[in-house]
């Protein structure tokens, strides 16, 4: 087995991951990272791994996101990938929100997700258009 | 002085970063980097640092790169931020050619950029439009 997934396959596991949120399908999105992935969304956050990532995942489809790519998935020439998106989701009693995102995505060699960085700063937060 | 710049200070040398490249102002482009940073472009390339970062600078304003943003520039809730372009370029002999990609970048307290890894991969390649 190569030391990392081919292009393609990391462009499809984002497309997947995005696809699975607007299903609603936190299980899928879930199944998509590796037992020992972390993910740090927004970059600067505490990082979540483990359990805390099937219960990120719920919390998201359970604030109703869909997700928008902006621009084409980018690929490397390692294993690393990266998704460019809007988002939109509505937060317990809050109103619906609006973050211009990207994740920056790590890969194993069976193409499972071992680390996601969401690049988002608090000017890139907004009500949902 | 806090330990990073803020996310307006990290757009504006991202949006400066553009525009001195598009303005062929190689040495402009080169002063926005610390003395100590690292250039990966691509991710899974050999890193640039030192006098490799002016040649590398010297080489992309020769080249007659002209960057697009296609996106609003991504801050964090750290000191990283991500600027998200098409880069259209003339390699010597060559086609002009077209790269969609997406230069991860870190800062120092300073607002200098200390790490620039660039998102593409061999598929995000083709002739310019």
């Amino acid at each position: 087995m190569p030391d990392h997934p081919t292009q393609d396959a990391m462009k499809r596991t984002l497309q997947a991951y995005v696809d699975l949120i607007n299903a609603g399908d936190a299980a899928g999105v879930t199944a998509l990272f590796a037992p020992d992935a972390v993910i740090e969304d927004p970059i600067g956050s505490p990082p979540r791994s483990g359990e805390a990532i099937a219960a990120w995942f719920a919390d998201t489809v359970a604030y109703q996101t869909r997700i928008t790519p902006v621009a084409p998935h980018r690929g490397s020439h390692g294993n690393e990938a990266l998704l460019v998106f809007d988002v939109e989701f509505a937060p317990p009693g809050g109103e619906r929100l609006r973050i211009r995102s990207a994740d920056a995505c790590r890969f194993d060699a069976a193409g499972r997700i071992t680390s996601l960085r969401a690049y988002w700063g608090p000017d890139d937060l907004g009500p949902a258009g």
